[in-house]
């Protein structure tokens, strides 16, 4: 157990408590649900709102990216459990303004079901609620559509949150989306698993040394278990498979993101940058203002992912516009 | 042996060359020395330059606070291992603007030895350079003067740099230095060692489900080794003693950072944060502008420290300072 916690069955409020406390300039709790995040930069002019969110375990994500021009607010789950119903609607409650909301998040069953029905009773009350469901993990299946959504996630936020940023509409807003998502692919490896806090056990074991390529952030299995390699051989495999399956190719120019699981040092995967790096311009590939950094976890595994966005004009300019919340600060 | 990295004794090269590639807008490596980190937004006019430094395996901490108003170079040793001589020098040599340097660091026998000998190295060139060692760590002795630096160096060298950045000269900028670190406090909790990249081994043992209270960011000996206590006792027995030593008391303000060891879920950290807060508050002691998140590592270390810093309007206005490092940013 090396988790620093009270209660396991607390973890969600005591941590979305200590959030809003450390972060009150930026987001509170909606008054009447202490499951939806709220940000305090709201814009005062009525936009398209995004709202984000999945279960929880994965901070910074997702209430780390509610904040100005980005996420309007986040619908929080249990530890690896979707938010309800009830908090996906009361997120489009609290921060609707008239032009319809996007619920942006990773394609977990559990979470379409919930974020689907909380859509159905926003539509009750006369509010058009639409969605993108991220599904960048490449591993997760052949058929895209049944695809995980995984630190990816970050991207295609970014995208809407800009989108609804410069004014433009719902159907816009989820095109432009739903353009980066078709253009955002990601892989992980595991060295472990991490710690379930209500029972204090791992998910799954793993010995000491081993390492799963392609695993998912709740533990989902991946290609195979295997002693654990060195970083440049681990980053070229993630990197093959990523190229082969984006089409991703010489001349084209993207962004990168090396996401830290949680547990890995950030040495790391500065180690792991570097390896990347020069793998894409050894194919010939550009590199648009990469990230490094735990943006989406899994509590304390210890692991990476790299997420790869094919980016044009169009995207690179969303991509790059200026916002600022806890976990994401592009300067204006 | 939870660590991604290829050959151990390369691991400070290789992250250095992933961090200057990723960031390539705000650093770069000194051209004829591969172990000085430069700002690439270091101001045009003349300004007394604030150099940071210390052995890797801290990260962010300390190459990551180089940047734009900000510290202006960092001399960066191997892991858990000071700067050489020539590394303090040549960071004196890149950045100095004939205003002085001034050294920020922890408090270690053999940084202080190194920063003192490249200080020497700078003043038969005949620039002066100045110094604070950081001695946060209230445990780490009863004698100021001899207790080490973590994570509290991340408000001294933000007042530092702040005071570079109005325009004081190097006798005023020292003197405020001074003036933070003499407010500075921190302690910490490990429930894990570290993994060394060379060994793959960690630096000490210690049982699942243990814990050890004021214990270094290199795994120096706390006060003792318990059984894991639920946070909220084990930040109640932090904040306790970090009130006792520094005599912080009911109408003070502080800036309040809990930081991530490396390898502790960020949501363990929020929990932390919401206890110390609600500490803070029954005391009678207000919090301004919070910090949460890995700020000084110990690579993959399962833990967390407190600082505090005990503010008045002067430290105040220099930790609001506008900054833009990759990994500490307050908007202009």
């Amino acid at each position: 157990m090396k988790r620093l916690i009270n209660d396991g069955y607390d973890v969600v409020e005591e941590m979305l408590e200590g959030y809003c406390l450390a972060h009150s300039d930026y987001v509170k709790l909606k008054d009447d649900c202490d499951r939806v995040i709220i940000s305090k930069k709201i814009s005062k002019e009525p936009r398209v709102r995004i709202i984000v969110g999945g279960g929880s375990g994965h901070e910074p994500a997702f209430i780390g990216y509610v904040g100005k021009d980005f996420a309007d607010a986040a619908a929080v789950g249990n530890v690896n459990t979707s938010p309800s119903p009830e908090y996906c609607y009361e997120a489009v409650k609290a921060v609707d303004s008239g032009k319809g909301c996007l619920f942006v998040y990773g394609n977990y069953a559990g979470d379409v079901m919930n974020f689907d029905m909380g859509a159905e009773f926003a539509a009750a009350d006369g509010i058009r609620v639409e969605s993108v469901t991220v599904t960048d993990d490449i591993y997760s299946s052949q058929n895209i559509a049944d695809r995980r959504g995984v630190a990816g996630d970050v991207f295609v936020f970014k995208v809407a949150a800009s989108a609804a940023a410069k004014g433009y509409d719902l159907d816009q807003v989820k095109a432009l989306t739903e353009k980066a998502n078709a253009n955002t692919y990601s892989m992980g490896v595991a060295l472990s698993s991490c710690t379930l806090p209500v029972t204090g056990e791992v998910i799954f074991d793993m010995e000491d040394g081993d390492m799963e390529v392609g695993m998912g952030i709740h533990g989902e299995p991946g290609i195979e278990r295997t002693k654990l390699e060195k970083a440049d051989i681990v980053v070229s495999q993630l990197i093959a498979y990523l190229l082969k399956d984006s089409n991703i190719k010489a001349g084209d120019e993207v962004q990168l993101l090396i996401n830290g699981l949680g547990g890995l040092a950030l040495m790391d995967q500065y180690i792991c940058y570097r390896k990347a790096h020069q793998l894409l311009n050894e194919n010939g590939i550009s590199i648009h203002k990469p990230l490094v950094g735990n943006y989406v976890t899994s509590m304390d595994m210890v692991g990476i992912s790299i997420s790869i966005i094919k980016i044009d004009d169009e995207l690179k300019q969303l991509l790059d516009h200026p916002c600022d919340a806890p976990y994401f600060k592009i300067a204006y």
